[in-house]
């Protein structure tokens, strides 16, 4: 019963990735939904907004909660987003003389999107990791055949002789830049959300700057006013996604030509085929470009929905949900495949 | 550990469909696949390409078979496609003396291809008749409301007075369209897919148009000469399916339009905010345009996988399975949001 | 001064084509609008709606034209639209005792989207004719070189053999398809446009579908009630467009791979290189590779652009001005110079 | 003859914009690629590549050239790109003596690619200037109305009161933002493009890198290793377009939601309709969702155009050129829109 290649049964041994789908499981959204809430009512408490006993319960509920998924489901046909029919579970879970403060001064908007940004943040460190152990096979490459000559191509015809290791770096050079700008994100992307109602804090007077200020410290995310309607980290993330899938789309593309060629490159763990058991097919190469097509479409998306009207558009956020995801899953499939690829070398170059 | 909004445990409350989640599962899958080897061994029996008994016990083997998905699951990481480890298994199934006969001739493209037309047609059908429940909704607006008055609106200003009925007209006509293209795909869109090894039926010498012909009988399909490479059926239906949320969302469009005036229309059901409890959201009408977005995105990928090189192309095609699933499952979330929608106007126009 | 290859100074060389720049000239653009006011006015004095004699101004006023273009410039940055100030010059053209029944009843968009699809009907005629020609150079070619082998490809692999004729009719076949569209088009596609104000023709009372009925005849388009606010017929045209250039890309894309191993094909007319002046790079094969793509990502806005609110979107409709044309411009490039392409080869297969 | 509503004859009033489309004028595309070969012999003098006297033969030649942009174009059709033939005139300008040292050790791409930097270098500055212009426009506004009360809007429905003020803050923020990537682009994106026919700059010897060197220290470029099959420049320059687009279309989007209420808007200039006198379309506001809906569709050939397979892909090159410009274009015309509409507000905000 699923609809996305990145978790069907079979499919995803091709496109799925565990690690990176975990984060996008029910139980990492409401764990960091939680976190959210419960790191929100200690920041109020802090500040003097809630009493800290209800932010001890609030607390403590968060810890125990068991959702009733059936509920949220119900509930989110409804509401077009699960975080009202959350509070009312956390509400009741954490009794009623905290049900008040929970989510207090929050709004749906300020709960997803910084549960997001705290599995963004964690999706960045694998990547980045991915990235730099993927460099660091293609350096290997370059150790054992750099200095081969290979046939240069330039508008699909044989140029002029270059190494192997000319083709390499233009494989691994933009592979470091895409693991800087992952890394940089901690410091200039991943930022709180938090804007009560109308993006206003309407709720919390002037003790507004100095709870958002704590929550951000509690989620070790960056401080920053609302981005209800400002969607740039969005596209931003995004757009290193795609740059990500477009550079391993470059280098499978790559492969595919070298492999039908098949005299500058030998691979082991080609793919069998029903109808001819001799061939050993280019899988991995292949795919590498349909997922940076895949995502150089999914861009599309990210960008329309920066039309965001108003306080808040259900319908540009929205989009944002039914795309990033998968972005994330087909970025995580590309660094997984490009990695067994890179493996799979065992020559390159001609002899 | 879903990435997909269409099957997630809670946001398919809002956007998930459960009859047409179930053509897109395993289950479903791995029944239209068999019912193509199942129809294929039958058809070459007829024709003498092989034994009767061989396609006896191969339609045996589909009716009793029971995929091992594990295996299938690791087959298509290295493979690329399911079809060579589900055709191994089905040679097991089927016994030692039919074996050689399952398959026979085929290659992974056919029986996946065909597989997708059998559950395109279900679905066509199913939508076809959404469609008729949709209109059948909006003309019973019609008849309650459809001379009062409205303010017709264009370039986002008040124009001149409009009807009801007008309006309705411009929301309910493309739906008749859709639904007659959609009535047409079984006579002009729903082909058997079978080309063997490289789109020739190299194996079957003269016997290939007969078994063909025979094989789309089987399954209640076109016959077709095989359209590995030739992809415009796979755009024609995705483009119907983004017709119909792009007709969709300009409904949910005018209808969030109407609604934030608030004199013109009066829906039941909104949806409720974590903060402010006093306002109904027109959760469905937002929807409408965020999957009318969604669809307008995937047809780009749907078209660049046009460019399908050679005999097959393995990057263009697993582009499409990254695609098309997901359109279709938008398509039949905005049918069901529409649907309800429509049911939950209470009022049109002015009193 | 120009942002568009279709018809920079030099870039058109290799991007351009005249017979259809043609079509998007101003004077073409204007003498079809005019056509439109001069049949309108004819329509609405045969029906009664205006004096006999103020049609015959209206029609020489039409005849004798000379636009004031800057002046149409001007009011276009004012109005989003060129009608008003066109109108506006044409009323003063008719002389007071016509003024006032020049454009009577109609809309800016009646007058736009008509002159549209006269337009598009001279070019869906083109474009026909050249599918043909270009079906008869590659029945050539299969005439010469049909049962030559030739050596199938499947997933970037050397497969089975097939024949040049088996990879010819994968080139052919889409094509025919895409002819016989074009042509159905006539009769199912090109649609007067005509609503008025608001889409009720509420200035003509009962003799508004007399009118269109004639005016559609007088305009040799098909009557059709007015869609200003539904897109479908856009979609479509569009849809059609990028199938064209989707199966040239996949053409061009076949030809520049076999070009690069370059035993199965021999080419004349390559480009030559800056810095290799060996090389011959087959520029025509990448180009229509780079066009499919274009046009790939063009049907996106299309999509986009049926979520047209109300009944009329200024924001959707000034979309598909920024998209069809240049849609045109790919297609009738990648038409020419998939001619030029096929009229290039001088071998296919192995000798 | 125009496909490109950018400089169109009269859609250029409300979608042009002159200063921007000179930069994309044949006057300016080849003052930059002299000014590419130029600097290059320079360069190649100064570290004894070739002759001073060379130099200087091809420093007074490009300064004296004058073009036959009719050769060029045929060449261009045939070549796929304008610098053979340039290079050709160029060397025959240069003299019998110098003609070997023009555009030595370069390949095509190196002059395009660079005076298209050096070009977008200019139009990021004019952008940068725009935007503080517009920030300053929508501040005037703050200081005027910004302590207003305005109705917050959530998901199309009236949320809470807020400010005048906090709507401006929502626009302005991003604006900010976009305007401080522009001015790092000088230091972090707009680099020199130099590598030889296959990026090894093969005939430079250990002369390349200082020659690089020098080459970007005369154009005021980054020195940067050739980058010709690594793209993410070129996307990142588009990605910023198109944030610039999407933040304005959100302020266009805005207003025309405003203006449909119309009590807290009061805007001047708005256009007329041809048939209804009395109505003042927010054409403006409309075009910027338009213009934001364009780029966000174009960014994504940027993104399909990363997979640059091999040396240069002369498909994914091309389409940048197709594309690129035309996204210069729509940012050119959305901020002088989003201006004009800044500066047509003469109320904001409840009396």
């Amino acid at each position: 019963m699923t609809y996305s290649a990145f978790d069907h049964p079979y499919l995803s041994g091709l496109l799925g990735d565990e690690a990176v789908a975990a984060e996008f499981s029910v139980a990492a959204d409401i764990r960091t939904m939680l976190a959210f809430e419960a790191a929100l009512a200690r920041a109020e408490a802090r500040h003097g907004v809630i009493p800290d006993a209800a932010a001890d319960r609030i607390t403590a509920a968060c810890r125990a909660f068991s959702p009733d998924v059936a509920a949220l489901r119900r509930a989110t046909a409804a509401d077009g987003v699960v975080v009202p029919e959350l509070v009312r579970q956390l509400r009741a879970a954490a009794g009623e003389e905290a049900a008040e403060y929970v989510h207090f001064g929050a709004t749906s908007q300020d709960v997803v999107d910084t549960s997001l940004m705290l599995r963004l943040k964690a999706i960045a460190e694998l990547f980045s990791g991915r990235l730099g152990a993927l460099v660091a096979a293609l350096e290997d490459c370059d150790r054992q055949w750099g200095e081969r000559p290979l046939t240069g191509h330039t508008r699909m015809q044989a140029a002029i002789p270059i190494t192997v290791g000319d083709r390499l770096r233009s494989w691994i050079e933009p592979l470091l830049d895409h693991q800087d700008r992952l890394d940089a994100m901690d410091a200039d992307l991943f930022a709180v959300q938090f804007g009560g109602a109308a993006g206003t804090l309407d709720k919390l007077g002037d003790k507004a700057d100095a709870v958002r200020e704590t929550l951000a410290e509690e989620l070790a995310l960056i401080d920053w006013p609302q981005w209800h309607s400002q969607r740039s980290a969005i596209a931003d993330f995004a757009h290193l996604l795609s740059l990500i899938t477009g550079s391993l789309g470059k280098f499978g593309q790559d492969v595919a030509l070298m492999a039908q060629v098949g005299e500058e490159i030998v691979l082991a763990g080609g793919g069998s085929s029903s109808a001819m058991p001799h061939k050993q097919n280019p899988v991995a190469a292949e795919v590498l470009v349909t997922l940076a097509r895949f995502n150089a479409t999914q861009i599309s998306a990210i960008h329309q929905a920066l039309v965001h009207e108003q306080e808040r558009s259900g319908s540009a956020w929205t989009l944002e949900w039914l795309i990033l995801p998968q972005m994330v899953g087909a970025t995580a499939a590309a660094l997984r495949l490009a990695g067994e690829l890179a493996g799979n070398v065992r020559r390159l170059g001609l002899v």
